[in-house]
């Protein structure tokens, strides 16, 4: 009996659908799941695809060709700490582990550290794009050892989705940790994206007043232009979306609650952690949090008063427009804000991130996959070390020409008592950053004040305290 | 030779304060420094003192009534626990060892346990105030053993710097990490107290444009009502305060560039462990990274354009009452974020807090000090329960009142180019809050639809899963 080229631990639905998706370009795949069920019921239901089943992790290992590639596909923490223990005295010097979890990336770094010392090749990947995605074609961020990475590369390549130029949606991030990080980090904006579709959506609905039908043509239209994006697309797919019992607009039924996961936090904590401004998605991420306070918020609307909304003066169709420009030029502000973090963390944990690259393997198969990325990519092609994506020729433009459409909507929810907090946080941000001049003097003389901290001076270099006296 | 009933360990600026203020109540204190010039100088400056110098923690110990009272005033962190470990043999069960450092409350709790495991006491303590308050009368913020804190007591009741009605400004927290928690979530909002008048001063400055002199006259006045506190009186003196060397005013000279030293970002860290919505406090944080960005913050405002500020129309004197009114609201917003946090945490560790009780010694010695939180205390007083202080009626009234001015000076801002994400974020969160409606829903649509995360609805309990096709 032959031995396959790769096999799967752990059958939950995405790690069952990356199995498939690797069978679907020729591979036979060893499969194992730590509870027989689950293998049984995946090969009850495809039995004439090219599945290995095994029921202990000895006969898995040894089904495998040497160096073995396993792809893990098991709950981060705890569950995959136990799954490498159980695996390691069964693996040889230059076997593969690959972790495709949703793994915090500093467990990534301790794992491909501690498994090195053991000989063993440590992989860790992203995989975006749900079940779906992994069926047919994941956005995949694979880090850790070069050398292992090549030898996984062309299995990777083959299920990862292609991008509109054919390319696929994989590549080599960097070192250890590095593919879990930028798997945060493609989720932490997903955040921001999600918040500023709701906070587009609140604004038309309750400053403009368009009704769902309204609200499905405009996202439509919006998805034929800078905007087009799997997000925008499957939002004016969900203002069309009828509940089955009632009848109305499934999206009126749906409650206010929005739950998470926990990588926007993660991401957020690790931007603290950085000393990268993040500010947009932390909002977004609070915004969630916020929202599930429902009882609370039922609450305060009872008791707490807001200004009484004035009507839309003429111009409901350039308002629109400019809730379009609001939403794509924050969009940019928040991808500057993110990609600045992971320069920061290029830096800090030594990976050589290639930014451009990054966004090219985001077009497709992930949650965020947009057109916008093409223009990320060509902004690094044109200076892979600029700073901040808004100092590039296209987003300065975009800044410079729908920066008052952002400035006019903010007001305009701000007047109206609809909470914009990564819109309004957008507005800050862009004229923080391009401040010359901040108010920080006075922060750093308080500080001095109180506390002796000391401060820098305008006119020389040095550390300086003052006798406030 | 008697022997004392305190000890201090660790004699730079904090410690060997701490133990000036302790002898100035009458008690002999024993001195303990790990390099001897530093007691050797402390000794030598203040002859006549009760300080007892030891140069071995053996003799240190022994000097000591029993239980030992010890308090550690060492760097947070590994040189802390080696302290502590050093320590740890030559006491006797009942001892109380109490950290007054800089800890992260996570170390607290562990310290507590592994201490609590030996029969030994440990206190963790949030000491507010700096360097005068250390030496005069801080806010202190003890957690740990109930018994233990008992015993140690009275001696930080005579040195806690004492509110305008004779209260001294120390109680009890609660078990464990406790004080130390408590002394975070103060540095947070002292990070939001700080940057919300940074932007006050940026509005008045750059949109009103008032001179450093009408400045300082402002902020005196804002200083004799309700923003009575010490933050606004030392801004009130920095605009004053001419530069030595130059002649200018200082403030015009320091650079524009904050530092900081973590517990913001700790504060923000936790909020979002622990789900509680702390956006303004984070801004404030993100706010201070941002500044640190001088070189890229000149090679923008080079070429990122914004608005052409328009010359305020009539009612200059108006306009200021408006940023006054803005930053007392802000500062509430701010303030019942931080409530909610400390309400969280309470429920989260089992702390039982006292919020009333917290307000209260913040009244005196620590750096929020103000006038204000006398309206906290007052808040808890008659509502123990409050989901969030903005329901309390006194803060009602300020919200009904004043959001018109936020709303205003944020619109004014963003009109003119001037950043202000603490202003901004508290818009936000106030129209959040009272929200009884949020397009979260949208949020969880979208959750649906590309992942199966699953929704909640308005009309019935439960998880759906719509096939959105």
């Amino acid at each position: 009996m032959g031995k396959q080229a790769i096999g799967v631990v752990g059958l939950a639905v995405m790690g069952r659908n990356l199995a498939l998706n690797i069978e679907s370009r020729g591979h036979a795949v060893s499969v194992y799941n730590r509870s027989r069920e689950k293998t049984d019921e995946l090969i009850a239901e495809y039995p004439d695809k090219k599945l290995v089943p095994a029921f202990t992790l000895e006969e898995f290992v040894e089904s495998l060709e040497k160096p073995r590639r396993i792809l893990l596909m098991v709950k981060a923490g705890e569950p995959t700490d136990a799954t490498i223990a159980q695996l390691k005295p069964l693996l040889d010097k230059g076997d593969i582990l690959i972790d495709g979890g949703n793994t915090h990336f500093t467990d990534t770094i301790r794992r491909n550290q501690e498994l090195a010392k053991a000989g063993l090749h440590f992989i860790g990947t992203g995989v975006s794009g749900g079940e779906e995605g992994a069926l047919k074609g994941p956005s995949i961020m694979p880090g850790g050892q070069r050398d292992a990475y090549d030898l996984v590369a062309p299995i990777l390549t083959e299920i990862a989705a292609k991008a509109p130029d054919g390319e696929p949606c994989v590549a080599y991030m960097g070192p250890d940790g590095a593919g879990h990080f930028v798997k945060m980090v493609h989720n932490g904006i997903e955040y921001g994206d999600m918040q500023l579709i709701a906070e587009s959506y609140a604004v038309l609905k309750q400053v403009v007043g368009l009704s769902n039908e309204e609200l499905a043509k405009v996202y439509t239209e919006w998805n034929e232009g800078e905007l087009d994006s799997y997000l925008i697309e499957i939002t004016s797919k969900i203002f069309k979306k009828k509940d089955e019992e009632t009848g109305k607009d499934l999206v009126d039924v749906i409650l206010d609650r929005a739950a998470q996961k926990g990588t926007g936090k993660w991401t957020s904590q690790n931007a603290l952690d950085l000393g990268a401004p993040l500010p947009l998605i932390t909002e977004a991420v609070f915004a969630r949090v916020l929202s599930s306070l429902k009882d609370q918020r039922v609450a305060a609307s009872k008791v707490l008063e807001g200004p009484v909304a004035k009507p839309l003066g003429a111009g409901r169709d350039a308002f629109i427009e400019s809730v379009r420009r609001a939403l794509y030029f924050s969009k940019v502000i928040s991808y500057a804000q993110g990609f600045a973090q992971l320069r920061a963390a290029s830096e800090e944990y030594k990976w050589d991130l290639d930014y451009g690259g990054i966004a090219k393997i985001f077009r497709a198969g992930c949650i965020i996959r947009a057109r916008f990325l093409q223009k990320i990519t060509d902004a690094y092609a044109k200076d892979k070390a600029i700073a901040n994506l808004l100092l590039d020729p296209y987003f300065r433009d975009i800044a410079k020409n729908y920066q008052s459409a952002l400035r006019e909507v903010v007001i305009a929810a701000i007047n109206a008592g609809v909470p914009v907090p990564a819109f309004a946080s957008a507005v800050a941000y862009f004229d923080a950053y391009r401040s010359e001049r901040l108010p920080a003097n006075l922060v750093q003389a308080q500080r001095d004040f109180f506390g002796a901290h000391t401060f820098e001076r305008i006119d020389k270099p040095g550390s300086f305290h003052a006798n406030w006296g």
